[in-house]
């Protein structure tokens, strides 16, 4: 039996439906993990997760599906979203099935093994004993690749799996001329005086349960839909989908600092109020997610960073959480708070590194996957090099490799390729982007004051959020902001703001 | 090929492991959509529900585990907890796959369609439109259970998947003893004075941090463990297995009353002590649960009642829950507590009922299931008779049907059979096994008093809790109190503390 196109695209849309349903679950598995799993539960949870993921990729890599998707190749009848469902579906399908189940099998097995050993060499900064883990991990990583030859550098393959169309070349080129200002940039705030902090941190102390409903309050203000997501408690904050209309986010609370957990929320709000704007005709389907990763941290950047840490929010927010801790906050200014938001100081770890020098701990960590891909830096002097990159950027040694190489889980549980570039790639289009939005908006610095975000929220809605994966991210970008990707935007915005925080004229 | 009895074997542990695992993560979609979903989140986690049941079909009825089954049947080198495995995930297996397609499709579309009208007719009362879906209902059921001829009479069949190894006519025989002391024992309780309950109801205002932290301090003592469990809130409550070793219990919050909550709480807690108490080679095999619904609810009941609405445990606790609201309960004694948990009053709703009466709405539902199924009760007339029935056993008559026969989901939302005789079959269990530890016991009281839990969870544990589903419920009952089942203990425990409670010589 022949299956009209009609047919065909409804069979499609159905088991697209099942994978999306599954990846909803997967995601409910890794909430409650992270929420509130009772410790027991840990090691059934694994299994749980492992044996979902079987199921799923068998239905992702399912031969009637195959059949599916091959029926309706080469169609012409399919209207512009509908081919590029079709192009996003296949290339999953090609993904899913082209690498050898045994080379799969070995890197699974070798990512776990590598995770072991690097949570076990950590604390004690054990960089030797991980050497030889890490140049498997790269060969796999360079195995992999290789059966996908239309990237001819292994690096695009997998910047591509979560920044579609970018190639490591242009990135280098963007990085490249970020650096180049930012280093100076960073210099010359480090050696200006800090601002005031006294009351965060040491033995200042603010409640919890105030700290939630305040960053609540804000997120609900920016438009994060509470009738569709929620917010709960976690080590590491993150977003996640759920489902259709279940986007959740989760925060963490320091007690002495109230900032941590209230830009953690707009931030996490960020990606959130991204993945509940997208169409709902989307949803379910290969464009129901947001397009690549450096898109989804742009939105989450523009909340926290570009929205959140502005002089105009604390005008809006400065009188409210004064009065939510008024004995921690007397007599702190709006300024006071502003500035204390965007207090610049070289670090260690990128975690918990500032808007400004951020950047440069995601360029050197990029800069050295794409040298050992390449192979013009061995495993083996990886720690070395990451040493002098943290000297030549940031002016820093860390004492431990704990501090250094083995700070981030990323290479050690997965490829060593693709893992940093989306956080600045997103830094650099949120700059882009909110340019955009601002010259579309002319009282936006003004609405931001009076906590109208509306207008921002509907125009992100309507240039980015509802068009899930339908556009490449650079087509996206170039759609809304009228031009490529570059960093000048990003970057006249930190001169702006920073020049003016710390007196220097950049 | 040909697998020997030990390769045959292992793969029979790991096909169920896997069953086991996707009923786990089938809990926790449930649990979720219980406590912390986002309203808008429904829709999608239904379907994803219906995704998980359909691949859990597909792995229950998969034709190779059915042969991984047949190679291992008539095996003489099992041992018998192996036996009983078998003998259990048989008869499951033959469950899941002797029902033609058509009829499974047909029922599960019938009892949604069900559902939806019954919970749009409750409000109203409306039983006339209810009564064509529940002839259907009533048509469907016996249909089912002809397909299973070797339960002679179609109840059994129901009574079987809770309650294995009871039959309809054997419980009529013990329900109709009880039946016979309760009405006249309620009828004498109700007409003496009731205790003070000034306390409870009306304007009285009880914390919720409070009185959730009250209930999880006493099951801690108890034995729950929390490392292996967690207590949430939700609107019924209820205790779910999410994993080996992932046993929740819920609970939900009057504010002018703590005594339900606790309650509530000390109910589940029983449920989770004995799904937490199997030993662990049993779990994630056929074995690995509880054995029927009516020893589950023996478990429950019996730290709820007879433990938990005993004189000692107001004793051991009274002080302390003062001490928690020391502003709405100062001058209250222990033993008012203690009378004012065990308040007698004849009600219509079942889930609102007190230990003394909620057996007589159980029975008299078991009643009327039996005439139905029988042919001896037409649908049309359900309603009238169970007007009749509260009528002869309570003395009440329901206003409007919402409080009458349609108050409760079961009937409309599955077969019309075995849904309720679980609750009393444990009532009747909790006294029986209760009076069995006592003998073991004889300090027991004593210890209640000083909160020393630690010997009955023991007993019950080496008794009750190990052994899963290892024994049938019967033979289950036998070996932990040396006679059959019967309501001979349950009811000297009734007419002893109600007879001492309201002065009466019962």
């Amino acid at each position: 039996m022949t299956l009209t196109t009609e047919q065909s695209w409804q069979e499609f849309l159905r088991h697209y439906r099942e994978l999306s349903d599954l990846r909803g679950i997967d995601s409910l598995l890794g909430w409650d993990q992270s929420t509130y799993q009772p410790p027991a539960a840990a090691e059934g949870r694994s299994r749980q997760m492992a044996l979902l993921a079987r199921l799923t990729h068998a239905h992702a890599t399912d031969a009637d599906y195959g059949r599916t998707l091959d029926a309706l190749q080469g169609r012409t009848d399919l209207d512009p979203a509908q081919a590029r469902m079709l192009e996003l579906a296949r290339k999953d399908f090609e993904e899913n099935t082209r690498l050898p189940a045994a080379l799969v099998g070995e890197m699974s097995e070798h990512w776990g093994r590598t995770y072991t050993a690097w949570a076990a060499a950590r604390p004690g900064g054990d960089w030797d004993g991980m050497v030889p883990l890490l140049e498997k991990s790269l060969d796999l990583t360079l195995q992999a690749a290789s059966h996908f030859p239309q990237y001819a550098d292994p690096h695009d393959y997998y910047i591509g799996q979560s920044d579609e169309g970018m190639s490591a070349e242009v990135i280098a080129g963007v990085f490249a001329d970020l650096q180049r200002e930012l280093v100076p940039l960073v210099q010359a705030v480090t050696e200006a005086s800090e601002p005031r902090t006294d009351f965060i941190g040491g033995a200042n102390r603010y409640g919890q349960a105030e700290q939630l409903a305040f960053g609540e309050r804000v997120i609900r203000d920016y438009g994060y839909d509470f009738t569709a997501g929620r917010q709960d408690l976690t080590h590491h904050p993150f977003m996640t989908r759920l489902g259709d209309q279940d986007i959740r986010i989760t925060t963490r609370v320091r007690l002495d600092d109230p900032t941590d957990a209230l830009y953690s929320t707009l931030h996490e709000s960020g990606h959130a109020m991204y993945e509940q704007g997208i169409a709902a005709e989307y949803l379910g389907t290969p464009l129901g997610g947001g397009v690549s990763s450096g898109v989804h941290e742009s939105q989450s950047r523009l909340w926290e960073n570009l929205v959140g840490r502005s002089r105009e929010f604390w005008a809006a927010y400065g009188a409210e959480f004064r009065a939510t801790f008024p004995g921690q906050l007397a007599g702190v200014s709006d300024d006071e708070l502003y500035r204390a938001s965007n207090v610049v100081r070289r670090s260690l770890i990128r975690t918990d590194a500032d808007e400004l020098t951020y950047n440069l701990h995601v360029i050197l960590r990029f800069n050295l996957e794409r040298e050992l891909l390449a192979g013009r830096l061995a495993v083996r002097d990886l720690a070395d090099a990451w040493q002098a990159a943290y000297r030549d950027n940031l002016g820093l040694e860390a004492p431990g490799h704990q501090d250094g190489v083995l700070q981030d889980v990323h290479w050690f549980f997965g490829p060593v390729a693709g893992a940093f570039q989306g956080y600045t790639l997103g830094n650099i289009m949120s700059g882009q982007i909110y340019a955009a939005a601002r010259r579309a908006l002319p009282e936006l610095d003004a609405q931001i004051a009076r906590r109208e975000f509306g207008p921002l929220h509907t125009w992100l809605r309507e240039h980015i959020y509802q068009h899930g994966r339908l556009y490449t991210p650079e087509a996206l970008i170039e759609r809304a902001t009228g031009a490529p990707l570059a960093a000048d935007d990003y970057l006249a915005y930190l001169r702006s703001k920073y020049g003016e925080l710390y007196g220097l004229n950049l």
